[in-house]
Protein backbone atom coordinates (compact mmCIF):
# COMPACT_ATOMS: atom_id res chain seq x y z
CA UNK A 1 0.00 0.00 0.00
CA UNK A 2 1.38 3.67 -0.94
CA UNK A 3 0.00 6.72 0.10
CA UNK A 4 2.55 9.00 -1.12
CA UNK A 5 3.13 9.87 2.68
CA UNK A 6 6.21 9.12 4.87
CA UNK A 7 5.81 6.14 6.60
CA UNK A 8 4.27 3.83 2.91
CA UNK A 9 7.74 5.13 0.99
CA UNK A 10 10.01 4.09 3.93
CA UNK A 11 7.84 0.56 3.57
CA UNK A 12 8.41 0.32 0.34
CA UNK A 13 12.19 0.74 0.88
CA UNK A 14 12.33 -1.49 3.15
CA UNK A 15 10.30 -4.51 1.25
CA UNK A 16 12.81 -3.56 -1.36
CA UNK A 17 15.37 -4.26 0.76
CA UNK A 18 14.60 -7.33 1.77
CA UNK A 19 14.50 -8.57 -2.07
CA UNK A 20 10.77 -8.64 -2.55
CA UNK A 21 10.03 -7.00 -6.23
CA UNK A 22 7.33 -5.00 -4.96
CA UNK A 23 3.68 -4.03 -7.02
CA UNK A 24 2.39 -0.62 -5.32
CA UNK A 25 -1.24 -0.04 -5.18
CA UNK A 26 -2.25 3.48 -4.14
CA UNK A 27 -6.13 4.58 -3.38
CA UNK A 28 -8.09 7.71 -4.53
CA UNK A 29 -10.61 7.69 -1.90
CA UNK A 30 -12.14 11.26 -2.31
CA UNK A 31 -9.51 12.68 0.18
CA UNK A 32 -9.05 16.35 0.57
CA UNK A 33 -5.47 15.59 0.04
CA UNK A 34 -5.38 13.74 -3.35
CA UNK A 35 -2.14 15.59 -4.13
CA UNK A 36 -0.77 12.77 -2.20
CA UNK A 37 -1.45 10.16 -5.15
CA UNK A 38 1.27 12.55 -7.18
CA UNK A 39 3.89 11.56 -4.40
CA UNK A 40 2.71 8.37 -4.53
CA UNK A 41 3.82 8.25 -8.49
CA UNK A 42 7.16 9.73 -7.83
CA UNK A 43 7.86 7.64 -4.89
CA UNK A 44 6.87 4.43 -7.35
CA UNK A 45 9.08 5.41 -9.73
CA UNK A 46 12.12 6.19 -7.23
CA UNK A 47 12.01 2.66 -5.89
CA UNK A 48 11.40 1.09 -8.97
CA UNK A 49 8.28 -1.19 -8.38
CA UNK A 50 6.92 -3.77 -11.16
CA UNK A 51 3.88 -2.02 -10.89
CA UNK A 52 1.94 0.73 -9.59
CA UNK A 53 -1.76 0.78 -10.03
CA UNK A 54 -4.42 3.29 -8.09
CA UNK A 55 -8.09 2.62 -7.76
CA UNK A 56 -10.78 4.39 -7.49
CA UNK A 57 -12.84 4.19 -3.76
CA UNK A 58 -15.82 5.32 -3.51
CA UNK A 59 -15.42 6.52 -0.14
CA UNK A 60 -16.79 10.23 -0.40
CA UNK A 61 -20.29 9.83 -0.57
CA UNK A 62 -20.72 7.86 2.87
CA UNK A 63 -18.77 11.18 4.65
CA UNK A 64 -18.13 10.94 7.76
CA UNK A 65 -14.37 12.14 8.06
CA UNK A 66 -12.87 15.32 7.95
CA UNK A 67 -10.68 13.69 5.10
CA UNK A 68 -13.10 13.13 2.87
CA UNK A 69 -16.51 15.35 3.82
CA UNK A 70 -16.17 19.21 2.78
CA UNK A 71 -18.59 20.41 5.19
CA UNK A 72 -16.18 18.79 8.33
CA UNK A 73 -13.13 20.94 8.72
CA UNK A 74 -10.17 19.38 8.86
CA UNK A 75 -8.20 19.91 12.77
CA UNK A 76 -5.19 22.23 13.07
CA UNK A 77 -2.94 23.05 15.90
CA UNK A 78 -4.79 20.44 18.10
CA UNK A 79 -3.22 20.55 22.01
CA UNK A 80 -3.06 16.78 21.64
CA UNK A 81 -1.80 14.72 18.77
CA UNK A 82 -1.64 11.71 20.31
CA UNK A 83 -2.66 9.75 23.67
CA UNK A 84 -5.72 11.72 24.00
CA UNK A 85 -7.97 8.61 24.10
CA UNK A 86 -10.26 10.02 21.29
CA UNK A 87 -10.26 9.09 18.06
CA UNK A 88 -9.69 12.53 15.77
CA UNK A 89 -12.15 13.45 13.29
CA UNK A 90 -9.85 12.70 10.34
CA UNK A 91 -10.35 9.27 10.93
CA UNK A 92 -11.97 7.66 7.90
CA UNK A 93 -14.49 4.81 8.32
CA UNK A 94 -13.03 1.73 7.53
CA UNK A 95 -10.66 2.81 5.19
CA UNK A 96 -7.62 0.53 5.90
CA UNK A 97 -10.01 -2.10 5.69
CA UNK A 98 -11.10 -1.15 2.55
CA UNK A 99 -7.81 -0.76 1.12
CA UNK A 100 -6.75 -3.82 2.70
CA UNK A 101 -9.29 -5.60 0.92
CA UNK A 102 -8.01 -4.44 -2.59
CA UNK A 103 -4.45 -4.93 -1.51
CA UNK A 104 -6.22 -8.78 -0.90
CA UNK A 105 -8.03 -8.98 -4.31
CA UNK A 106 -4.19 -7.86 -6.33
CA UNK A 107 -2.02 -9.99 -4.57
CA UNK A 108 -4.77 -12.94 -5.06
CA UNK A 109 -4.62 -12.35 -8.56
CA UNK A 110 -0.69 -12.05 -8.40
CA UNK A 111 0.19 -14.84 -6.58
CA UNK A 112 1.76 -13.11 -4.11
CA UNK A 113 1.20 -12.95 -0.26
CA UNK A 114 2.47 -10.90 1.52
CA UNK A 115 1.33 -7.42 1.84
CA UNK A 116 3.05 -4.19 3.07
CA UNK A 117 1.35 -1.59 5.21
CA UNK A 118 2.79 1.52 6.70
CA UNK A 119 1.10 1.28 10.03
CA UNK A 120 2.36 2.40 12.79
CA UNK A 121 1.21 2.47 16.44
CA UNK A 122 3.34 4.56 18.02
CA UNK A 123 3.41 8.41 16.61
CA UNK A 124 -0.17 7.42 14.98
CA UNK A 125 -3.39 9.38 15.20
CA UNK A 126 -5.55 7.25 17.10
CA UNK A 127 -6.64 5.37 13.99
CA UNK A 128 -8.40 1.82 15.59
CA UNK A 129 -7.29 0.12 12.06
CA UNK A 130 -3.77 1.41 12.49
CA UNK A 131 -3.25 -0.90 15.41
CA UNK A 132 -1.35 -4.41 15.35
CA UNK A 133 -4.76 -6.31 16.71
CA UNK A 134 -6.59 -5.14 13.74
CA UNK A 135 -3.81 -6.18 11.12
CA UNK A 136 -3.65 -9.46 12.87
CA UNK A 137 -7.73 -9.61 12.29
CA UNK A 138 -7.42 -9.07 8.87
CA UNK A 139 -4.80 -11.57 8.20
CA UNK A 140 -6.82 -14.25 9.93
CA UNK A 141 -9.83 -13.17 7.73
CA UNK A 142 -7.25 -13.37 4.43
CA UNK A 143 -6.70 -16.65 5.29
CA UNK A 144 -9.90 -17.92 5.53
CA UNK A 145 -11.64 -16.16 2.91
CA UNK A 146 -9.39 -16.34 -0.12
CA UNK A 147 -9.83 -19.17 -2.69
CA UNK A 148 -5.54 -18.92 -2.76
CA UNK A 149 -5.33 -19.71 1.39
CA UNK A 150 -8.14 -22.34 1.46
CA UNK A 151 -6.58 -23.93 -1.40
CA UNK A 152 -3.18 -24.11 0.55
CA UNK A 153 -1.04 -22.22 -2.36
CA UNK A 154 0.18 -19.80 0.80
CA UNK A 155 -0.88 -18.13 3.36
CA UNK A 156 -0.94 -14.20 3.44
CA UNK A 157 0.89 -12.43 5.40
CA UNK A 158 -0.01 -8.69 6.86
CA UNK A 159 3.36 -7.11 6.96
CA UNK A 160 3.60 -3.85 9.45
CA UNK A 161 7.64 -2.90 10.02
CA UNK A 162 6.95 0.21 10.89
CA UNK A 163 4.20 -0.59 13.36
CA UNK A 164 6.62 -0.37 16.76
CA UNK A 165 8.68 2.61 15.48
CA UNK A 166 8.23 6.40 16.51
CA UNK A 167 7.74 9.09 13.49
CA UNK A 168 11.75 9.55 14.05
CA UNK A 169 13.20 5.90 14.20
CA UNK A 170 10.97 5.64 10.32
CA UNK A 171 12.62 9.00 8.75
CA UNK A 172 16.44 7.54 9.93
CA UNK A 173 15.49 4.72 9.31
CA UNK A 174 14.28 5.60 5.40
CA UNK A 175 16.81 7.92 5.43
CA UNK A 176 19.65 4.66 5.93
CA UNK A 177 17.89 3.04 3.11
CA UNK A 178 18.26 6.22 0.64
CA UNK A 179 14.25 7.11 0.57
CA UNK A 180 14.06 10.92 -0.94
CA UNK A 181 11.94 12.33 1.47
CA UNK A 182 11.16 15.67 -0.63
CA UNK A 183 9.28 13.06 -3.41
CA UNK A 184 6.43 12.09 -0.28
CA UNK A 185 3.60 14.43 0.74
CA UNK A 186 1.86 13.96 3.97
CA UNK A 187 -0.55 17.21 4.87
CA UNK A 188 -4.27 16.18 5.33
CA UNK A 189 -5.26 20.03 3.72
CA UNK A 190 -2.27 21.24 1.46
CA UNK A 191 -3.24 24.27 -0.60
CA UNK A 192 -3.90 24.89 -3.66
CA UNK A 193 -0.50 24.27 -5.09
CA UNK A 194 0.40 21.47 -2.94
CA UNK A 195 1.98 23.35 -0.09
CA UNK A 196 1.84 21.96 3.02
CA UNK A 197 0.13 23.32 5.87
CA UNK A 198 2.22 22.47 8.71
CA UNK A 199 -0.60 22.46 11.29
CA UNK A 200 -2.53 19.57 10.53
CA UNK A 201 -1.76 16.33 13.03
CA UNK A 202 0.22 14.81 9.94
CA UNK A 203 2.37 18.00 9.35
CA UNK A 204 2.55 18.02 13.15
CA UNK A 205 4.16 14.72 13.35
CA UNK A 206 6.30 14.49 10.35
CA UNK A 207 7.79 18.29 11.65
CA UNK A 208 8.42 16.56 15.06
CA UNK A 209 10.00 13.41 13.56
CA UNK A 210 11.92 15.30 11.60
CA UNK A 211 13.55 17.60 14.31
CA UNK A 212 14.04 14.61 16.78
CA UNK A 213 15.67 13.02 13.69
CA UNK A 214 18.20 16.39 13.33
CA UNK A 215 17.37 16.13 9.80
CA UNK A 216 16.03 18.54 7.77
CA UNK A 217 12.07 18.27 6.19
CA UNK A 218 12.98 18.53 2.54
CA UNK A 219 9.47 19.42 1.67
CA UNK A 220 8.04 23.03 1.17
CA UNK A 221 5.50 24.26 3.64
CA UNK A 222 2.79 27.11 3.63
CA UNK A 223 4.50 29.14 6.99
CA UNK B 1 -25.66 -6.24 1.32
CA UNK B 2 -28.24 -6.48 -1.95
CA UNK B 3 -27.09 -7.51 -5.29
CA UNK B 4 -30.77 -7.84 -6.93
CA UNK B 5 -30.46 -11.65 -6.72
CA UNK B 6 -32.65 -14.63 -5.34
CA UNK B 7 -30.70 -14.59 -1.74
CA UNK B 8 -30.02 -11.38 -0.69
CA UNK B 9 -33.95 -10.41 -1.60
CA UNK B 10 -34.86 -13.09 1.07
CA UNK B 11 -32.43 -11.95 3.25
CA UNK B 12 -34.07 -8.10 3.03
CA UNK B 13 -37.49 -9.56 3.35
CA UNK B 14 -36.01 -11.95 6.64
CA UNK B 15 -34.52 -8.23 7.59
CA UNK B 16 -37.66 -6.10 7.60
CA UNK B 17 -39.64 -8.69 8.93
CA UNK B 18 -37.48 -8.66 12.09
CA UNK B 19 -37.96 -5.20 12.28
CA UNK B 20 -35.00 -3.49 11.01
CA UNK B 21 -35.26 0.10 9.24
CA UNK B 22 -33.32 -1.21 6.28
CA UNK B 23 -29.99 0.77 4.41
CA UNK B 24 -29.71 -1.35 0.76
CA UNK B 25 -26.22 -1.50 -0.76
CA UNK B 26 -25.19 -2.91 -3.94
CA UNK B 27 -21.92 -2.83 -5.68
CA UNK B 28 -20.97 -2.34 -9.46
CA UNK B 29 -17.54 -4.37 -10.10
CA UNK B 30 -17.24 -5.04 -13.16
CA UNK B 31 -19.59 -7.99 -13.21
CA UNK B 32 -20.71 -9.24 -16.82
CA UNK B 33 -24.19 -9.28 -15.65
CA UNK B 34 -24.48 -5.93 -14.07
CA UNK B 35 -28.24 -6.04 -14.96
CA UNK B 36 -28.40 -7.46 -11.83
CA UNK B 37 -28.28 -3.93 -10.61
CA UNK B 38 -31.60 -3.20 -12.20
CA UNK B 39 -33.01 -6.26 -9.99
CA UNK B 40 -31.80 -4.44 -6.89
CA UNK B 41 -33.13 -0.97 -7.48
CA UNK B 42 -36.80 -2.90 -8.42
CA UNK B 43 -36.39 -5.58 -5.01
CA UNK B 44 -35.40 -2.46 -2.64
CA UNK B 45 -38.55 -0.43 -3.82
CA UNK B 46 -40.58 -3.45 -3.62
CA UNK B 47 -39.23 -4.10 -0.02
CA UNK B 48 -39.38 -0.27 0.94
CA UNK B 49 -36.01 0.49 2.02
CA UNK B 50 -34.80 3.43 3.98
CA UNK B 51 -31.97 4.11 1.57
CA UNK B 52 -30.23 2.24 -1.50
CA UNK B 53 -26.88 2.73 -2.84
CA UNK B 54 -24.81 1.92 -5.37
CA UNK B 55 -20.51 1.72 -4.90
CA UNK B 56 -19.11 1.25 -8.26
CA UNK B 57 -15.82 -0.99 -7.11
CA UNK B 58 -12.67 -1.16 -9.71
CA UNK B 59 -12.18 -4.87 -9.33
CA UNK B 60 -12.19 -5.58 -13.38
CA UNK B 61 -9.00 -4.35 -13.58
CA UNK B 62 -7.84 -6.84 -11.45
CA UNK B 63 -9.45 -9.69 -13.18
CA UNK B 64 -8.66 -13.17 -12.39
CA UNK B 65 -12.48 -13.75 -12.31
CA UNK B 66 -14.86 -15.26 -15.03
CA UNK B 67 -17.37 -13.08 -13.93
CA UNK B 68 -15.24 -9.76 -14.29
CA UNK B 69 -12.51 -11.12 -17.32
CA UNK B 70 -13.72 -10.81 -20.86
CA UNK B 71 -11.30 -12.81 -21.66
CA UNK B 72 -12.52 -16.11 -19.65
CA UNK B 73 -15.82 -17.51 -20.25
CA UNK B 74 -18.75 -18.21 -17.49
CA UNK B 75 -18.21 -21.92 -17.46
CA UNK B 76 -21.81 -23.85 -18.90
CA UNK B 77 -23.51 -26.80 -17.72
CA UNK B 78 -20.96 -28.02 -15.43
CA UNK B 79 -20.87 -31.72 -14.19
CA UNK B 80 -21.30 -30.75 -10.76
CA UNK B 81 -22.51 -27.77 -8.77
CA UNK B 82 -20.97 -27.96 -6.03
CA UNK B 83 -19.36 -30.52 -3.66
CA UNK B 84 -16.39 -30.89 -5.97
CA UNK B 85 -14.22 -29.66 -4.04
CA UNK B 86 -12.95 -27.13 -6.40
CA UNK B 87 -13.43 -23.26 -6.23
CA UNK B 88 -15.14 -22.50 -9.76
CA UNK B 89 -13.90 -19.40 -12.28
CA UNK B 90 -16.64 -17.46 -11.19
CA UNK B 91 -14.45 -16.93 -8.19
CA UNK B 92 -14.03 -13.01 -7.84
CA UNK B 93 -10.80 -12.84 -5.48
CA UNK B 94 -11.65 -10.94 -2.18
CA UNK B 95 -14.67 -10.04 -3.57
CA UNK B 96 -17.09 -10.26 -0.28
CA UNK B 97 -14.32 -9.23 1.67
CA UNK B 98 -14.22 -5.50 0.21
CA UNK B 99 -18.12 -5.64 -0.13
CA UNK B 100 -18.81 -6.26 3.60
CA UNK B 101 -15.38 -3.30 4.02
CA UNK B 102 -18.03 -0.91 1.56
CA UNK B 103 -21.15 -2.23 4.15
CA UNK B 104 -19.10 -1.41 7.33
CA UNK B 105 -17.84 1.88 6.36
CA UNK B 106 -21.49 2.99 5.92
CA UNK B 107 -22.58 1.42 8.67
CA UNK B 108 -20.10 3.44 11.05
CA UNK B 109 -21.58 6.46 9.57
CA UNK B 110 -25.22 5.81 9.85
CA UNK B 111 -24.27 4.63 13.19
CA UNK B 112 -25.88 0.84 13.22
CA UNK B 113 -24.49 -2.15 13.73
CA UNK B 114 -26.36 -4.98 12.06
CA UNK B 115 -24.94 -6.11 8.68
CA UNK B 116 -27.01 -8.94 6.55
CA UNK B 117 -25.41 -10.67 3.78
CA UNK B 118 -26.64 -13.60 1.77
CA UNK B 119 -24.04 -15.95 2.09
CA UNK B 120 -25.04 -19.34 2.12
CA UNK B 121 -22.98 -22.59 2.68
CA UNK B 122 -25.13 -24.97 1.62
CA UNK B 123 -26.32 -24.82 -2.01
CA UNK B 124 -23.46 -22.46 -2.45
CA UNK B 125 -21.00 -22.88 -5.58
CA UNK B 126 -17.59 -23.43 -3.31
CA UNK B 127 -16.80 -19.92 -2.73
CA UNK B 128 -14.53 -19.49 0.31
CA UNK B 129 -16.14 -16.13 0.92
CA UNK B 130 -19.45 -17.70 1.22
CA UNK B 131 -18.80 -19.59 4.58
CA UNK B 132 -19.72 -18.79 8.44
CA UNK B 133 -15.77 -18.88 9.05
CA UNK B 134 -15.23 -15.57 6.89
CA UNK B 135 -18.17 -14.24 8.14
CA UNK B 136 -16.73 -14.69 11.91
CA UNK B 137 -13.75 -13.83 10.43
CA UNK B 138 -14.88 -10.48 9.22
CA UNK B 139 -17.23 -9.53 12.41
CA UNK B 140 -13.86 -9.85 14.84
CA UNK B 141 -12.18 -7.19 12.08
CA UNK B 142 -14.85 -4.99 11.92
CA UNK B 143 -14.98 -5.00 16.21
CA UNK B 144 -11.78 -3.99 16.17
CA UNK B 145 -11.09 -2.02 12.92
CA UNK B 146 -13.49 1.13 13.71
CA UNK B 147 -14.24 3.65 15.73
CA UNK B 148 -17.59 2.82 16.61
CA UNK B 149 -16.78 -0.50 18.10
CA UNK B 150 -13.76 0.74 19.90
CA UNK B 151 -15.14 3.53 21.34
CA UNK B 152 -17.90 1.19 22.31
CA UNK B 153 -20.88 2.47 20.67
CA UNK B 154 -21.68 -1.00 19.50
CA UNK B 155 -20.41 -4.48 18.40
CA UNK B 156 -21.10 -5.28 14.65
CA UNK B 157 -22.62 -8.42 13.97
CA UNK B 158 -22.53 -9.60 10.32
CA UNK B 159 -26.11 -11.34 10.09
CA UNK B 160 -26.17 -14.72 7.71
CA UNK B 161 -29.81 -15.59 8.01
CA UNK B 162 -29.19 -18.03 4.52
CA UNK B 163 -26.34 -19.82 5.94
CA UNK B 164 -27.48 -23.24 6.79
CA UNK B 165 -30.38 -23.31 4.36
CA UNK B 166 -30.57 -25.11 1.18
CA UNK B 167 -32.12 -22.83 -1.97
CA UNK B 168 -34.74 -24.76 -1.82
CA UNK B 169 -36.04 -23.83 1.71
CA UNK B 170 -34.69 -19.87 0.69
CA UNK B 171 -37.02 -19.62 -1.57
CA UNK B 172 -39.87 -21.46 0.32
CA UNK B 173 -39.38 -18.74 3.06
CA UNK B 174 -39.33 -15.99 0.55
CA UNK B 175 -42.32 -16.95 -0.66
CA UNK B 176 -43.72 -17.12 2.85
CA UNK B 177 -42.46 -13.06 3.25
CA UNK B 178 -43.96 -12.34 0.14
CA UNK B 179 -40.60 -11.85 -1.80
CA UNK B 180 -41.90 -11.10 -5.50
CA UNK B 181 -38.79 -13.08 -7.17
CA UNK B 182 -40.39 -12.09 -10.87
CA UNK B 183 -38.44 -8.67 -9.71
CA UNK B 184 -34.87 -10.85 -9.28
CA UNK B 185 -32.04 -11.72 -11.26
CA UNK B 186 -29.28 -14.61 -10.77
CA UNK B 187 -27.51 -15.55 -13.96
CA UNK B 188 -23.83 -14.82 -14.34
CA UNK B 189 -24.34 -14.80 -18.48
CA UNK B 190 -27.22 -13.40 -19.48
CA UNK B 191 -28.24 -12.44 -23.22
CA UNK B 192 -28.65 -8.42 -24.46
CA UNK B 193 -32.22 -8.63 -23.45
CA UNK B 194 -31.28 -9.07 -19.92
CA UNK B 195 -32.72 -12.84 -20.31
CA UNK B 196 -31.02 -15.44 -18.08
CA UNK B 197 -28.66 -18.52 -19.44
CA UNK B 198 -30.46 -21.17 -18.17
CA UNK B 199 -27.13 -22.76 -17.65
CA UNK B 200 -24.54 -21.24 -15.55
CA UNK B 201 -24.48 -22.55 -12.15
CA UNK B 202 -26.27 -19.33 -10.32
CA UNK B 203 -28.71 -20.74 -13.10
CA UNK B 204 -28.85 -24.28 -12.34
CA UNK B 205 -28.97 -23.76 -8.71
CA UNK B 206 -31.68 -21.26 -8.48
CA UNK B 207 -33.88 -23.59 -11.08
CA UNK B 208 -33.11 -26.49 -9.13
CA UNK B 209 -34.33 -24.72 -6.19
CA UNK B 210 -37.58 -23.78 -7.60
CA UNK B 211 -38.33 -27.46 -8.81
CA UNK B 212 -37.56 -29.06 -5.32
CA UNK B 213 -40.11 -26.33 -3.93
CA UNK B 214 -42.84 -27.58 -6.17
CA UNK B 215 -42.59 -23.66 -7.66
CA UNK B 216 -42.51 -22.01 -10.89
CA UNK B 217 -39.60 -19.40 -11.27
CA UNK B 218 -40.99 -16.80 -12.42
CA UNK B 219 -38.41 -15.27 -14.41
CA UNK B 220 -37.35 -15.43 -18.60
CA UNK B 221 -34.74 -17.77 -19.53
CA UNK B 222 -33.22 -18.17 -22.83
CA UNK B 223 -34.29 -21.78 -23.29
Amino acid sequence: MLSGGLDSATVLAIASSEGFQCYALSCLYGQKHRVELEAAKRVAVSLGVVEHRCVNIDLAQFGGSALTDSAVEVPKDSSELSDSGCIPATYVPARNTIFLSYALAWAEVLGVFDIFIGVNSVDYSGYPDCRGEFIKAFEALANVGTAAAVEGRGRYRIRTPLIDLTKTQIILRGTELGVDYSLTHSCYDPDEGGRSCGRCDSCRLRLKGFEEAGLCDPIEYVK
